[in-house]
């Protein structure tokens, strides 16, 4: 197909590289020039406004990092709204259930389809084309575009026939592993304070779980270990936020979540905002006088 | 070695089962005896006392529910603590750090050892020896030991000198699965109203995570089935309020297992003490009105 | 002065009324008509829209709902904004602070004023000009309108030179009172279940804290009573949802808040946003199977 | 009548004097002995020890800090239980549900009499007589004791028949208070980052609740004034764990009571635990990097 693909970031390179593998036209389009160029090689085409990426394209994918940067490259003058003429937005963007149905919205008043594709993994499976994709639109749509989603993951799953519910359940999963490292600090902080060897419990833990994402997240928190940042606190701490707003829309309490919210919003108190999300352990730490 | 067990639970009849296989001499106790009757056809001999059952023993392990039938076990007439003679205690129980230390006193003060060796795994685990052993004791005594912690798991781990240490990890771990338990509750309760199937959110949980752990509970809460209960909600909130013993006493707050702690006291409250824990999701949903 | 008002809900009625016993000329607007008729007969000139009580005002003070309901009212082509012509807003409305720093901004670059005079207390206090007025703003503003707020309440504080500053403080007054109603729940449901009775308890705490407010919002509670609402839970929802923004703005967690938004949300999710905001209780009730 | 009274600690002392003043005959016994010696001079006679205290007298009233104190008094050889010989044992202490039921036990199978009167109020208003009692107890046992309890308060509350249920009403109130200092805690936390005046706020607060208690226990903390502590946080934090047993054995749950046991913790492994228990406010302010 004829794809534009505009969000050249940690995931965004590795996703749009895979398209170009499965033998996809690709056009790109990234803030900085210089991440586009990398893909040059690789046989993309380097347009220099999202609208040019998406001129005569069939459909644009986005990959960035919160509303406001979607919001901008698809409603700008040069952006995709106006240049998509009758295409379909794909946006694999970890966004607000709100944002998605606005862009939805958006999107029908021009005639034009709209899909959410969240992704999960971190850039190592980006790069792989291991990510798990968690889609939702037009089940026709979504049907059309499953080539796309097999380039880029390993494992598509389709939430709903209306695209904000992708991002309902891509923000809920993003909840389940913040769940598990505000687990791993309150433990750590526990046995520390107990005498006991976090990476004794770590082994343990890992060979209980037997989860790759126990054992590396573990580690890190083990380890003390937090930079650089696989993935920013302050992002984490914008998904916390988000699912806080789903839930709210949704008149569903998520008691978990907004213990974790405030234990990551003390960590920003703390300049915590550009370690991995993995340091909101070091919240619990300090609030036992570690 | 020659060995008494006492407890022939779900857990402890596979324990004891593996410890005969391995070729101990092993004499059991069980407050009703049809349990210890199985085992006598697979050579065990069957003691009408703990006390009985430790005569001429090197070491006595202990299977029991809580830290009142420890208690018990040990402390009356024909327990434990007088017939050890010089024995070795070792409790595999989830029982409290502070009864974990009032039983290494006791056993200290009548010049007998004492080491906890808590287990991690499921009763199909404890039936194939493949638990995860958490011990903690005297170091030599530890070394000595390890043959029998080597026939009922299949790793163990050492957290340290002091028994209670073994009994922190242990109540730490288990903390690590309730929180995933919470999480997959209030996850679910805010997909279900956002009309997103929980199965095929369990599916990409289950591909994120990679754990058999996940799949497994996350199966029990998509398809809200909790009877039989494998592990009774009533223990599981018993462990929650261990944990947040075992932080006190070490002055570090968990803020996440309080929160847990209160939504399984609700379940409690709601009649769900003998489902399995995680059935504990019911609350949240409840909460959200489901 | 020559003033407008907008907004003659519950508390804008009698913050007019008393207004206009000061001495203050007064054009009022409100959405539905009869409520401003109802003041003609007291010496108020009827508007048509809020543009039209504006001309030749000095200043516009507005009552209203949320932030929705201020920034619909500023910003309509026959809004304060456009007809306020220099002259000074004095928002009194519950808003974000956000909506604050909005406001702030686009009345600057019209070379208008701007300053916030929240209010505490509830429609009797309105009618009786008792409030309590949390103002901010630029300190000469402050000064000169120092007459309207003393019209309005019986004591005035000031919170800042920033207006968003009094909306900080109004929000975390808010919260004080919510975080009251939900201890009252919370020991209710618990003493309930002990079989003591919450009147006896509610006046041993009115004798304890000496407070109308605890004797007033104890007496719902132990009573059961919410219907009518004083003020709404779905009003009482939004301002803890907000006080939440502006913690988060300010890097610091309130983590009872977070504890009171959730009870709030169960209670909106089972069909009480209309109830009195201290039904809060009932999900602390409903938690313990009550 | 002729009483002993046990505890002349800061709040017993002003109570033992008040019974005195009202006309009663008191042994009074403490475990340092001066301040027996200066309840002496006032007309009481003074003990060596609980039983030489309860000799012939027909009620003993203890005033102990926590569970253990009473339970070594009542059970010691010398103490009450074998000493009091039919009379009646009322406790004022701050104790928990569980204790106050073993008490009443224990008594009772000794043909003796058991009361709680717990007491509301600070040093001044036990010197001054004008504490607010929580009494429970069988009825005829209430009625005979009732100038007992008109000595020391202002006001007596009967919160049932069951003596632990005054104990349950107790720790209740001491929450509110507890969720009022944490309140407080959060809100100054945050109106600190935003720059508003923390007295500011106090004072419109105070004017808003028009409590005493808000007053002083605001005033402590927007002046960070902890030292010397009126009621200890250790205190205070074993009163909050209390509650939560209370809530516990009525499967009730109190989330704001869990988030502020959690927060008077960390206060604890801060090194607060003899600060006023108003410090928990530190922890909030912690965690905003304050």
């Amino acid at each position: 197909m004829k794809l534009a693909f505009i969000g050249l970031g940690k995931m965004g390179s590795g996703m749009a590289r895979n398209l170009l593998r499965a033998g996809h036209e690709l056009t790109v389009y990234n803030r900085s020039r210089e991440k586009s160029e990398a893909l040059s090689g690789e046989g993309a085409r380097v347009a220099a406004s999202p609208a040019e990426a998406c001129r005569n394209c069939e459909a644009a994918l986005t990959m960035l990092s919160d509303d406001q940067a979607v919001e901008e490259v698809v409603g700008r003058p040069d952006g995709i709204a106006s240049a998509l003429d009758g295409g379909t937005h794909i946006s694999c963007s970890t966004i607000s259930t709100a944002m998605a149905r606005r862009l939805a919205a958006a999107h029908a008043s021009r005639g034009q389809g709209f899909a959410s594709a969240c992704v999960f993994g971190r850039p190592e499976a980006a790069e792989a084309g291991k990510l798990i994709v968690m889609a939702a639109g037009a089940p026709a749509l979504i049907e059309h575009y499953r080539p796309v989603f097999d380039a880029i993951g390993r494992q598509t799953f389709i939430a709903g026939a209306e695209p904000w519910q992708a991002n309902a359940a891509k923000l809920c999963g993003n909840f389940m592993i913040a769940a598990m490292l505000e687990a791993f600090g309150e433990a750590f902080a526990t046995l520390r304070k107990a005498g006991v060897d976090p990476h004794t419990f770590l082994d343990a833990i890992s060979a209980l779980f037997g989860s790759p994402v126990y054992a590396n997240y573990g580690r890190m928190i083990a380890d003390q270990q937090f930079e650089p940042a696989g993935f920013a606190l302050k992002l984490g701490y914008k998904d916390l936020r988000l699912v806080l707003e789903t839930a709210q829309e949704c008149d569903a309490p998520m008691p978990l979540a907004s213990v974790i919210r405030d234990q990551m919003l003390s960590a920003l108190a703390h300049g915590q905002g550009d370690q991995d999300w993995s340091s909101v352990a070091r919240t619990a730490a300090r609030d036992a006088a570690l």
